[in-house]
């Protein structure tokens, strides 16, 4: 692979400097969360989706799930619906159908530019950035390195500059040169005033998840009770497969919906590991963990915004490690979208690889889980941009790379692709050109050639030879390139001064009183 | 990138050159042409499907198509059907219902070993290699140079190898070391005993065309009345769009449909270049331009097994350079789809890309258009393995990771995935592990775990550590050694020994009658 890369050409000075503030590294699609227009891919018949619900709720009736929260616990035995047994909990299925049926099909959360409001459920779909990777990888570096703010601070950049980005999920590399008693405050911090899109909470403890929840209603400029009067921000809670939500998971699940905040949990069942071997059964015990969740949350709040994710896919039988992108990862997906609609809540999904580098592999991996979470009628994407090594890896050139396959979905969804009108049809315009010459020069060429095509950012769509020519640059390098560019350009979005003032106070003033404890 | 690629340990001796012998490179799935078990996806309703449909047969009546062929015409003006003024022919559109209704919906082809027999039509996908780029690339030469018949040997040594590759196209690199007039001799002797799966004629003029039919029927142990029973071979025609059938194209297609081998008409309509910049009007004028060629057949030979093939997309419109695996033309190709079921003909479709080198772009353009082309419910898959630059080089580091894509598409069709029965639900294994332990050890996972997962061959599922310690092999480069191994032990299919001799002869002898003019 060639090293140099190919560099927009650009004039000096004032008007050179202005070229290169914010939007104008590449001409990206318009902010348009997609809606999909699609039948979703159904590979269930009726049978096998009340196969799957009847799995489900006989986990749920016969074997129970541990919830290891106290609290929890003591609000399900308030319910009168559930069978408690130490921290077992069954729930009979006709309590757990009442309950989510109380759930929103659908709902809104409104960040603190109400702009960027997103809807969870019906048609819509939201892509969020890679979350959680402990390590990053670039081109420059060429290795696997310890995740930092810097880097975390970057990737909140590109979260915020690229506008097939709907939302901010968790930290997009674990900045591990700031104390985990205050990360949440640095982090926070850095996501509100870098991005003015949704963000997340981790609930790793009360005192990390009230923190946050204050943040962003202090950048939202809101009341306590304009805050909880709808979804500002989400949650996402993982269980520990099989059949255990956690402590501090359900405790932020619990003050999240206390207050009205969006609720999103996904299982990690992988097949074979911590779920049965065979994709049905996986799926159906995922659906067991997150609907038990969704009926916790219910009866705190009749009514609380939930949606359920997927994070179904298989090992490697040679060697144990979790694979992504799988023909049996996409299955999983799309049958779990059918559940999802069967049981009329929100779905989340993922875009995912085992790669280790932003290559071939990468790309085919990827690819599968972001086409399969959109088949699969997902409202919401995380990893949708920068995730490596299953997980353990964010790298901003993927995170590119994966911007020109969400752009790819977003234009896709446009119905202007598949619109038959006269005009579409155009057979005046193939009288025109009859047998001979071409449509370059034609008005009904003209009037739309601006308009007609996706025109992507990354994708080199010279010949050979004049590619060549220019560095013969392959896809990770010229991502790399784009990467530094957007950085060296960011512009933060605008923000009050005071309400800055007043979460920057905030901060110091945690900081002060230690920040949170750290033996969770 | 790094340029050391991770070896597959190997023994020495007999032993292990019995080993790299044949199949024992990877580990591959199984010869298993698969079957479509998806829902299509349609982006038409039935009002836009009637649009197209009516436009494309009012570019039938009302424009018409030029046939550069007297013989074509002269055919076309016995049928009755037709207006014809010059080469212009304009059909009515009972008449092309009438005829085309007489295209069988699906139809078989028989190679020299018959247990690699296609159906085309129906839910059946075929994939197929790259065919015809003139130039070739690989890692070692890290250049574009011009194809050769060695290099043109080592594709049709892979497209045997991978069982995922169903048929031999065209020439998968033009070998342009042999001289024109006997290239085709050359090759089909090459292709016809390196390997056993169904081949194909290029259209180029009625000596090469015989040539091909003769060496066929040849290499399968025909006779002429056996060989005319059924179809043994192919080709594909490209229409000269817009609204034009060329003289030598035409020639074979009426030469195919007298012997009764399977004919597939594939118009290349790049939107806004050789068709409207309106997708629908490309297809629609696509539709138009195949539609009348399988009517010429049908008129030769009532029941003549035809497809009709799409290689709509869009240019570039800033360079006019040709677009792949856009969503213009994923939305072109279900389109398409939609509108073969529409007509009851068999459908073809491509792996395509305009990348230059097997990176991230070439991943999710090529991934875009193969899974379009599943979605499309398209029965042959043409440049299914190996295409680059939009068709201009052929590459085997591609073709191996193509392979890769086409395996992972074998396996999503496998109904084991989406199975619901009662030990697929496994309530009882998630039962017995409970809410502790995993589910690795127990009997439900040891009776499935050999055959639960996809493998991949090229996929590297280790942790980045192990992968670094292995060198850090990118993907390309790790297809760059598989082919290399594959090629080096590399064996032919069996053939008899007299039909080899007499191909032989027969290239010998046509060789000394100077082989085909070169004057097309």
């Amino acid at each position: 692979m060639v090293e140099s890369a190919r560099r927009k050409k650009r004039s000096g000075g004032r008007a050179g400097n202005a070229e290169r503030r914010g939007l104008a590294v590449i001409e990206q699609m318009p902010w348009n969360p997609p809606v999909n227009i699609d039948r979703p891919v159904a590979p269930l018949t009726e049978e096998g989706i009340a196969a799957i619900h009847d799995g489900a709720m006989r986990i749920l009736e016969e074997i129970g799930v541990a919830f290891l929260n106290e609290e929890a616990i003591e609000v399900l035995r308030g319910s009168g619906g559930c069978l408690i047994d130490g921290a077992n909990v069954r729930m009979d299925r006709d309590f757990v159908m009442e309950m989510i049926a109380k759930a929103p099909s659908h709902w809104t959360i409104t960040p603190r530019n109400p702009d960027r409001t997103l809807t969870m459920g019906a048609r819509h779909i939201n892509f969020g950035n890679v979350s959680s990777p402990p390590s990053y990888w670039d081109m420059k570096l060429g290795r696997k390195v310890t995740g930092t703010r810097e880097m975390c601070r970057d990737f909140l950049k590109l979260s915020q500059y690229f506008n097939c980005i709907h939302f901010v999920g968790g930290y997009p590399v674990e900045p591990q040169d700031i104390h985990a008693s205050v990360r949440h405050l640095d982090v926070l911090y850095d996501k509100l005033t870098l991005s003015d899109k949704v963000a997340h909470a981790y609930c790793l403890g009360k005192e990390r998840v009230e923190d946050v929840m204050e943040m962003v209603r202090i950048a939202g400029g809101l009341s306590d009770a304009e805050f909880e009067a709808r979804p500002h921000m989400y949650t996402n809670i993982n269980s520990t497969s099989p059949l255990k939500h956690d402590q501090p998971m359900l405790d932020g699940w619990m003050r999240m919906a206390r207050r009205n905040q969006g609720l999103v949990v996904t299982p990690f069942t992988l097949a074979g590991a911590m779920a049965p071997v065979t994709m049905a059964g996986a799926v159906a015990q995922s659906l067991a963990e997150s609907l038990c969740a969704v009926v916790l949350a219910q009866v705190i709040r009749p009514g609380a915004c939930c949606a359920i994710g997927t994070f179904t896919s298989n090992v490697d039988m040679k060697s144990g490690a979790p694979a992504f992108g799988t023909p049996e990862y996409m299955r999983a997906t799309q049958m779990t979208g059918q559940l999802a609609r069967f049981y009329g809540l929100p779905m989340r999904a993922s875009g995912v690889c085992a790669a280790n580098v932003p290559d071939g592999q990468a790309m085919w991996e990827t690819s599968n889980s972001l086409w399969s979470a959109v088949q699969a009628g997902a409202n919401m994407v995380y990893h949708a941009a920068g995730w490596l090594e299953g997980g353990l890896i964010a790298s901003p050139e993927k995170f590119v790379m994966d911007c020109e396959i969400l752009q790819h979905i977003q234009r896709y969804m446009d119905p202007m692709l598949t619109a038959t009108g006269p005009e579409d049809i155009a057979v005046e315009a193939v009288r025109e050109v009859g047998d001979q010459g071409h449509f370059f020069g034609i008005q009904h060429t003209q009037d739309r050639y601006t308009t007609a095509f996706y025109q992507p950012f990354l994708s080199d769509w010279r010949n050979y030879e004049a590619w060549e020519a220019s560095g013969g640059v392959w896809t990770a390098q010229r991502a790399h390139q784009l990467y530094q560019d957007i950085i060296a350009s960011f512009e933060a979005p605008p923000m009050d001064i005071a309400i800055r003032d007043e979460l920057a106070a905030f901060v110091e003033r945690r900081k002060s009183e230690g920040g949170a404890p750290t033996d969770f």
